[in-house]
């Protein structure tokens, strides 16, 4: 977590626009967070055209649907909504109502990384999940503080 | 928003078929829910069969899972699923058995379309949101009004 | 319900991995939660490696995503988590790092399976539930009442 989907169906991305898109979206969370976050995971999604419709009519369409943790609030939400309408715009070329964004919230209870939960949205518990993945995945941590 | 994901395994739909189930789906949520809509959006995922189980064991199936925007109420919910599982027996010839429907809830904050975030729940925020769409893309929100 | 859906990226699943997997959840669904389940479904979305970023970085990947009844409580939801989770490592043979466990609510009016609403989570409407589900699919709930 977090974990961000990226649909398309009618838009061929290339490596490098899927490279753009996952840092762009990894950049993103880590400003509007301000956390070290060594699982933000991007799952990109192609379909060919025709697989999506809008109000009943064939599309080329990019929906990035994102599930986040709670506790962030809607101000940080926000920001990074239209942070990836803008990242999607950019990088695809697409006009502007071909972009669907959705971030959702999950409660800490019900993700797992590594095989630890994760934490309650306070700094003590935050800090606790931290140290618990950098003694269980010393390299990955270390990688992620430094990025 | 909504968005509705059918996702079949060894079920080989047809364009044709698509095409009932797109102009199905965004029927049914038109009357059901009295408003224009835009962007309803319906994405089809097709997997060869042996990718979905049931109960332990290879099924073909078809899972429509829609999300529609939360104030909308049980009754309508509860509307809109069982013409889409009629909608889906009818169209592919499923048992009934092998058809699930899932119709959840998205908060307005929690999505944005062309860059504008959903309206809340009430009809002064979504007439302003209608506006706002028309004022931006005035060709797009013209043949929904008219659809 | 529950739908339980196993993405993958750069790990390609064999059929006996597959089928070990989908047993796999379906057996630890039905020791967590105690019921006979005639619909637990899992599905399958295999995706070639570069289809998944972690922290920006192209990676092998497995992330179960599971949708189930609301009412469970936490102590449930945990056991299937941790369950989950060392079985995607055992099958896979991938490092704890690279699975994702994610278990969901859905509210029981949310979901329909056969064309009847799933139950309240309460032993009463349980029980009707599956009398109803008896009554237009023998055959399916008597094999999974003895399953």
């Amino acid at each position: 977590m977090p974990v961000y989907q990226c649909v398309t169906s009618g838009i061929d991305l290339t490596e490098e626009q899927r490279d753009r898109i996952a840092t762009g979206i990894t950049t993103i969370h880590h400003d509007e967070t301000n956390a070290p976050e060594p699982f933000i995971r991007v799952v990109f999604t192609p379909l060919p055209l025709g697989l999506m419709y809008t109000a009943g009519k064939v599309e080329p369409s990019i929906i990035i649907n994102g599930g986040i943790r709670y506790g962030r609030g809607e101000v940080i939400r926000r920001a990074i909504m239209e942070k990836l309408h803008r990242l999607a715009v950019e990088v695809t070329g697409s006009p502007e109502d071909h972009v669907l964004i959705v971030v959702s919230d999950t409660p800490n209870g019900w993700a797992m990384e590594a095989g630890i939960m994760m934490p309650e949205p306070f700094p003590e518990a935050e800090a606790a999940w931290f140290q618990a993945l950098a003694d269980k995945l010393p390299a990955r941590f270390a990688a992620a503080s430094a990025g």
